[in-house]
């Protein structure tokens, strides 16, 4: 992966949240992600899920879309694509708490989901 | 969003909770709502499910349908609209506790759902 | 509702529990209840499902079905009917525990379920 | 019913646990069962689903399919011969856990599933 | 069985972990998994799902499917199989927590699932 | 059956086909048909679905309720009562085609369904 | 198979056709019935499905059910039962037309529909 | 319906065929429809689907998008409104051939679709 | 592929049809069907269908299933496999029609099917 | 779109048919199609579906790939993009039919299909 994280973390838009004095869910089902696999070079894809409690902020729809488009041309594996979002909405958003799910598409007979949170959930 | 929220909660009725020695509980669906995006001004599509466990009393169907039906020209966007009607609810039926969804169709390839309760969920 | 509620209990035909040393579940699916709507005199559809731990006895499947017929013509809402249905189980029946849950089909664009237990739920 | 119980059991065989170190779970679906109603002589028809932690031994396939079938003309209520797999099952095979449940197609518009776990569930 | 067990773990290969300061959860699902019975002879055929929260290190994909690769013309009952499969992810790969699910296609009427757990799940 | 039919058909209401210059299909699904077995006295549940080709006139859809509503306590059997649907629709409607079928919730573990055609289909 | 064809036939009851001046279909679904695989001894599952169009009688339901439960001890394969309900359907209820479908529950991984036509399907 | 057809049908755009050359088919489906009920004053939700033929020209979709919720306010029955985008779409995209299917959410209990084509669908 | 065609058809057994006097029809699904391919070494796995009209004789299900084992481990591709397959059937069983279907699961993202028919199907 | 088409077209590599002899049926399913909407900018995505009959050579899979791979970053409208796949399609494969069907997820609450065939279909 050759392009620059924080250029990415700009395109994200925020609006108030509208009624911070209550913990609440917002979801987003993301299902037209693509990437490309760094060893293969070939185009991965896969839905995205965001499920967060916003704090002060709320992020805009406009923003993710576009920020999710800019991983279209780059190389850059499951987990650490996955890891690399969620630290990009905390960043941003900075939400009460979040977890990003991504669910790939089969690959050699074999598909995978990765699901990563914040505040960290616990080894057990 | 210019209409008067009092006048909306002024359509909701009511009748005596059948029931009111007993905790149970109460779901409508109703995936008929549309609303207006303030932002682009196209209409939003959705479904809004209430599950609830009544107090005093109950809301009457035809009431709750009727009161829907007043977002169908409104511009609010999906966070303000899900609190709203759960600030609504509890205003008019005052239930032991209530949770309000909100599952919106695609926009832009990505869909939402907003999930509010009452009493507030704690945020872990 | 102009039914005597004494007489429409006095269908329920029970038998021994087989296993009265040990707590186990029973489970009744019934989808073809039907009843009246008092308001508009049309009728309701709708399914009925029991899930209970017997103490002494079990109910009869025969007799439960010919229980539940008799709402056929009954004028009753939908709040009222599934408390009274499990009214008449726990007087009937006397189980450590049941849960009635009642699901319709949708009337004016929404459609409802009740859910009633014994003993009761806690309302958090 | 007139058949003796004992000789059923003895149909089960058993093998050596491969893994008696560590808890783990087997679970078996068996969507053939038949046996008759001893009411009205009619066959009953469902599926009988096993899920158990093995001690020193597990079932051996096989055996429990020929074990099953014995109850083809055996006439027995739901809540009978689920409660008699399962003191069949913990009688052979002496598992640390199991839990037995029946789910039967419908019968006068109603269909039921029965639930039996050892060691035995709690009532509440 | 006739095959070197350390040797099929030898063909499992690993990445370093992209986030190893968090726990977050790595799911696989292999739906070809093929192994033979030992009893019949006959191929058996299957699902494998990894579900693992990674601690250093993580599996590579390609290698995961060659070593499920390997157990095509193994001998080797399902009970074995899945207990084998946690092993050589555990001694290799040396996952926080992994759990093992096998799910096989029907044989004689009936179907199995396994699920084996590290670390161990609890009898209760 | 002891109604008169020529009353059933009273409440059939019809308005102008907006547009009987061209042929076109409208189809009507009920799922909420329910008539009495004449030789059980037990409640029958099924779906009516009409499929027709309107000429001068279309069926108006509230009487089409009302009318289904008349065969609630109704005792015909399956095939007489398709049969007698379709001859009212004749009747009242006069459309240039229809289809009537009928589709019966399971009654002894078999589950039927029935279809009428006018004009008639041939026999090959 | 050794049981005596014409004494099944005999169970099948009829009643007169309630409108023989049109051509219209019947279909019956029977998902319950069973029969022993003269070659290994085991039980047979599968659904038998009718589609007909009578002449001037049809099948009354019970008696179809009672004669299918009379294949239940019975030996015989797949192709000879789903040919032989065809001639006993045939000679007793002499319909314009008739499919008989049975569709099997899986062997060895195998699983198969057999579909029978009078009069006969061209081979083309 | 107090509004002006040659005005609804004036939001349609499109654009030159890229392949006039040959015939070939085009399918929109638009499940967020929305009219009023004259009668009743109700809303009424559907999906549109069109299926067609193109000659010289296409409909731009984001015309078709906004002709459709032109209709979100107007009073107009199911008949008379897929008949209405018929004409519209035959005068505006002259088509070789086109259809168009209207598929309505349940009203009391009923749920219905409409189906009209150019040229005309032959009665038999 | 290096085995020798004649014998793999060696493998196939048949049974007298039990009603050549008529043209009806037989399938039977093959779920577990494994090939590798020739190009990578990989296997691959599908579901074969076949679908026939017997003449004289019937193909015996336990020897079709062996048939198919065959192809365990041999190098074939979807194209060829399917064929030959085909040819094999119409050698030994020499049906009065017959198709074979192969639906293969996903390589690099996409899935295939392969239909061949005898008598061969037309171009058009 | 400003790339070179006969470049794209070179992508493809071709095989020997193994049954020239005979008609038979092709499919191939790629769900991972993407390519850019020339007036927004903005990635669509959909999938490919070809059906073809093969006369001399068939497709290669891996290069079928390759060549949808190359429209990623292309801008193209629906309705060309599917005519032109077919154009390379016929120039290279020169299939004796072959049909392409492009299914797209939905954009601003409408989702298309386009299907075109080779020879062309008739417009009636
Ligand atoms: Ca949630
Ligand atoms: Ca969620
Ligand atoms: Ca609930
Ligand atoms: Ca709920
Ligand atoms: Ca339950
Ligand atoms: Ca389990
Ligand atoms: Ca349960
Ligand atoms: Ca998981
Ligand atoms: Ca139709
Ligand atoms: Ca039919
Ligand atoms: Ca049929
Ligand atoms: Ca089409
Ligand atoms: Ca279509
Ligand atoms: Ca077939
Ligand atoms: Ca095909
Ligand atoms: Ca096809």
């Amino acid at each position: 992966m050759n392009s620059n994280p924080s250029e990415f973390r700009d395109i994200l838009e925020v609006f108030d949240n509208p009624a911070p004095q209550r913990n609440f869910t917002i979801e987003h089902h993301c299902p037209e992600f693509t990437s490309v696999c760094p060893k293969t070079g070939q185009p991965d894809y896969g839905t995205i899920v965001f499920t967060y409690v916003p704090d002060k902020i709320c992020v805009e729809l406009k923003s993710l879309k576009m920020y999710l488009q800019r991983f279209r041309n780059e190389g850059i594996f499951y987990e650490a694509v996955t890891n690399r979002i969620l630290d990009d909405f905390v960043a941003v958003v900075q939400p009460r708490r979040v977890k990003v799910e991504s669910r790939w598409t089969p690959r050699g007979g074999l598909n995978s989901n990765i699901i990563v949170e914040y505040p960290e959930e616990s080894s057990k």
